[in-house]
C-alpha cells in the first residue's frame, strides 16, 4: 500500500471493541486502532519501541511509572523494554499506532 | 521521553523551511515536522520502512509511482527500498514522520 485517508479508511473487527486496520513492513508494523469507551490493556513490554498518534477520543496511556490521558493531537513513545497498558474510559479513541519490529 | 502534545510542542529549526522535533528509541526515530509552503525533498530510498501521519496542512508525497497530495488525517507508507520524496505547495504541512531502524 502506499496511503490511507483516515475519513474513509474501511477498519475489521481485531477483537471485541477493537476495529482496526494494520500494514506490515519488514521494519515497521503500522495500525489504526479504533478502540471503544470502557476496555483495558494488559500492562505488558516488549525488545522493540512504539509510539503512536490520537486521531480522535482519549486514551490513558501508562508507560513505565507515567501515565496520561491522551486527547487528539497528542502523541505516546514507549522505549523498548519498558512495560506500558492504555486503556479507555468514557469516550472510544482512534489512533495511529507504529511499532519497529528489530527483525522479522 | 513518554509524551508529546502537539499543541505546545516546540519545535527547533532543522535545515532551511523544517522545523522539528526528534525522538531516537532503539527501533523506531519519531519526527514532528513542520514543513513550510513551496519545499521540495530529493527522491531517495533507504533499507528501512518509513510511515506517517499528516496533522495538518497538505504535503505530496511520492512512493515509488504513485505520488498523492495528503492533508490532514491522511497517512503514507513506504516500504523499504522503494524510491520516495515529499513536496509542499501553497501549503506549509505538520507531519508525524516514523522510520523503522532495523538496526543502530
Amino acid at each position: 500500500m502506499g496511503f490511507w485517508d483516515l475519513n474513509t479508511l474501511k477498519l475489521d473487527e481485531f477483537r471485541p471493541g477493537i476495529r482496526s486496520k494494520v500494514e506490515n513492513g519488514s521494519s515497521l508494523t503500522m495500525a489504526v486502532m479504533e478502540i471503544a469507551a470502557g476496555k483495558e490493556g494488559t500492562a505488558h513490554g516488549h525488545s522493540f519501541d512504539q509510539c503512536g498518534y490520537v486521531v480522535e477520543g482519549e486514551i490513558e496511556i501508562s508507560i513505565g511509572d507515567e501515565k496520561r490521558l491522551l486527547k487528539a493531537r497528542e502523541v505516546y513513545f514507549i522505549p523498548a523494554g519498558i512495560t506500558h497498558n492504555w486503556k479507555t474510559f468514557h469516550s472510544s479513541a482512534k489512533i495511529l499506532d507504529v511499532v519497529g519490529v528489530i527483525s522479522r
